[in-house]
């Protein structure tokens, strides 16, 4: 069945690999896929990303045993879109996490999206 | 005013200095809080370990802005000893976190103790 949310699938895939302390988790390739994976990686919170013909391979991380990430979540949905403005990008556990943004300069962080000034499209949370 | 628990003392200062994002946090040295702050590095909670002719510095480690300790708790306190032999050393966070022993064979993880057929003194938690 082709999968609804490619998004949420990929959060989801992350956080069954670090709940069964997975080393790698792969997730099929796309645009979007490819910059939050990689934000998550400049982020600290995976060890490396690499691109495949048609798949990402994120290489999770661990303190100890622990997971490096703690939680994801979807927000924006196909149903009920999410757009902040830049005054509006949420602080994610008390400025621990991050938030991803789809804005007209690319996919981002939150903390470059209010450098660059520019609100967009909630993607996702990650602390 | 004297401390009355050393190693009380530095889990509490890690704790806050992990509150305050800071880089480094410095407690005064002993044999024992060497012992748990190379067990800190070994299990990848803590980025290095420096000696000081009086104190050690713990350099800490962050995922993204988050720490990498969530949690740190005494456990055997000089009011209350906890000791638990080889078959009662605990699982923390479901073995996600760690716990530090003090047994006949020097302050090893929980997961060392195990290998050594050892129980002793339950220092402390961290995960």
């Amino acid at each position: 069945m082709a999968v609804v949310d490619p998004i949420a699938d990929m959060l989801t895939r992350i956080r069954n690999a670090h709940l069964a302390l997975q080393k790698e988790v792969v997730v099929p390739r796309s645009k979007a896929k490819k910059a939050i994976a990689e934000i998550l990686q400049e982020q600290g919170y995976v060890l490396s990303v690499t691109e495949g013909e048609r798949e990402l391979t994120l290489t999770l991380k661990y303190v100890g045993r622990k997971p490096a990430i703690s939680g994801l979540k979807r927000k924006s949905r196909c149903g009920l879109r999410q757009y902040v403005g830049v005054d509006e990008i949420p602080q994610v556990q008390n400025g621990l996490g991050i938030c991803v943004l789809s804005t007209s300069k690319g996919i981002v962080d939150g903390e470059k999206a209010k450098q660059m000034h520019v609100g967009g499209e909630l993607m996702c949370e990650i602390w």
